[in-house]
């Protein structure tokens, strides 16, 4: 049998640690034969693993079964509770966190209003009391954090940094990232929103079978993502999706066709005027339905770039419009399959509002699972 | 130590034959003690991994260096002439013929002009005496031949149907991997030639460097194809790159600008049109520079979807008109400067018009490597 050295023995390490903090995550505690089972490594390897990840407070070791004839044999499991995870959504209209074990299961939620035009302070105030809150709402304090991951709309730089907002255009030029670290005392990651809700949508959302999807985040603002073989892109400069940024793509001004329709009642607030005529075509009024059709077909063009481009099993219609997928899928549906080589599967989001703030979570569980991959990082330790 | 087991090992054998037959793909002879570092293996695993390696006729041991004092240490070497590859560029105007070693060292090649119009019997006929010529210049046979892989435009199916094909309309609805097995008595592959030509820019062109690439194929045809996290992107239906075929991306008729040139004399044969348009731009005639620039304009609108959306290292320009890269990378860096969030570098291909048919024998050595990761496909042996 061939021996790995070297290099080779600590990625081996790592890739086994990873592979037993996947199999307890989620499972009930497992003994070492289940888990070596599991894992397909041998159980004296797996000794070695468990005993270095209990060192680490990552694992721990549970009563034996009770009743059982004989010694029983010792059960460990992941301590999801070592540890907590905020995420953030920074939003035009809204601050949603989330507060979360290392599980990624989600404890308590929060959310603020804003304004696109709320001052830059004042937002990040915004986001400190949200924090504060679902932190309060689930008991914990803000030293039990270990990682705040925070999506914001726009596009950031790969360190944090805001490098263009049209929603906030406050928010340009902000080194997002170092304002947060100010904040709060723990590692502190920035991602696009559009990317977050993505990976919230592969990893417990409607394309959990897809590995090539693209990413419709739509609603009072339009965004896109692109899952390709499993992985978020982020591109080169971590700047990819933003082909609302095309004019030819007919994007960047499509939501006003449904904001702006005449329809709707002089005294609708913006935030539901969209929402207004979509429940207007949904009954029938020919208005409300010419203005779903002229937002479709703008719809359908930059998401038609995207589907001649790449072939992508799935197209997921995600964000604030998702809730109305049942009066937006057909007409698009229909588009693409003029428009398109293949007509891919066209899915609505299972996650609504909640779906950037939840992809912030699972981002947080992958940082996290990141520094065990990483030699030079220190992993955190129980407290 | 971890210990592998089952699958695990399987997998890791296979994954040593690979870095072995890596090591030893152009290097000269190497002992096991060389192959052995270079491959960070041990000398044991390496000599099982060898051992098993010559029983397929894949290495071979070559004669003791002379004059060394004492028992001299064996030297081993990959065969790459225990077999050949065939790579073939089916075009609308040309095919081409490319032979080469297991090593993708090209040693002959062939090209014969067709039409657009060239019915599909005359047209595989061709093919099949471009091949034939290509063997008797390498002086082989079509039974040293262990896989032809072959180029054509068009949208194909993952199993070699020509599901559309604008620019050879015969061409669509043909099974041509299943002709192509009629006509050679080996492994055939068969690709879209914009990924064969990126494959081959990504080896041996002009991004060895990058592993995002946004590759434009460019002539009298417009196609595209994308590298992204190093592998070229074939999407979930073979269908990838097709931007094209999106009106709004202003690709399709982009050529007519360069073609159609008021300047271009009237005995012009098509081939050399928009050659002649170019090379006018270059001296300055103000009518071609304008035709270039309505080029550009259009060129730059597919190109500027793609660099939004991903936000690629590098954008490469390939196809015929790469050959007037000079003239034609300043006005488009200039507006995917003004339409994109970070600008790419902008290269030119280095491989013209020899790109499809390189990238076919690219492609017919990782379809070789490949055999050796899938269990139940039998290895080729030397003969």
């Amino acid at each position: 049998m061939a021996t790995l050295r070297g290099g080779d023995l600590s990625r081996l390490r790592q890739l086994n640690s990873l592979t037993a903090i996947g199999a307890l995550r989620g499972a009930g505690p497992l003994t070492l034969s289940a888990l070596a089972k599991r894992t397909g490594l041998s159980r004296p390897s797996m000794k070695e693993v468990v005993d270095e990840l209990m060192q680490l407070g990552w694992v721990e070791e549970t009563p034996p079964a009770q009743g059982t004839i004989g010694r029983p044999a010792r059960r460990y499991r992941f301590r999801a509770s070592s540890g907590y995870l905020v995420g953030l959504d920074i939003g035009g209209h809204n601050i949603r966190a989330a507060l979360a074990n290392l599980n990624g299961e989600i404890l308590a939620e929060t959310r603020q209003p804003v304004r696109p035009d709320t001052p830059v302070e004042e937002r990040l105030a915004a986001i400190e009391r949200t924090v504060a809150s679902c932190l309060a709402l689930g008991g914990k304090t803000i030293a039990d954090v270990w990682i705040v991951a925070a999506g914001t709309i726009g596009v950031i730089t790969p360190e944090g940094r805001i490098h263009y907002c049209a929603a906030i255009p406050a928010w340009t030029g902000l080194d997002l990232a170092g304002r947060l670290r100010e904040m709060f005392p723990c590692d502190v990651v920035v991602e696009n929103d559009s990317r977050l809700a993505a990976r919230a949508e592969a990893q417990r959302g409607t394309v959990r079978d897809a590995s090539d999807v693209v990413f419709l985040h739509v609603g009072r603002r339009m965004g896109a993502a692109l899952i390709i073989g499993g992985n978020v892109h982020r591109g080169f400069g971590a700047a990819a999706g933003e082909i609302a940024m095309l004019p030819q793509a007919q994007w960047f001004d499509a939501p006003e066709h449904l904001q702006n329709c005449s329809i709707i009642p002089p005294d609708t607030s913006p935030a539901d005027a969209a929402g207004y005529t979509l429940a207007a075509a949904r009954a029938g009024d020919p208005v409300a339905l010419a203005a779903v059709e002229r937002y479709v077909d703008d719809l359908a063009v930059g998401t038609s770039a995207m589907v001649l481009l790449l072939d992508p099993q799935v197209v997921v219609l995600g964000g604030g419009f998702s809730r109305s997928a049942d009066v937006l899928l057909p007409p698009l549906r229909e588009r693409l399959r003029r428009s398109c080589i293949r007509l891919p599967d066209v899915r609505a989001s299972t996650l609504g509002d909640e779906c950037v703030v939840t992809g912030a979570i699972d981002y947080a569980v992958a940082h996290l699972d990141h520094q065990l991959f990483t030699p030079d990082v220190p992993l955190p330790t129980s407290r």
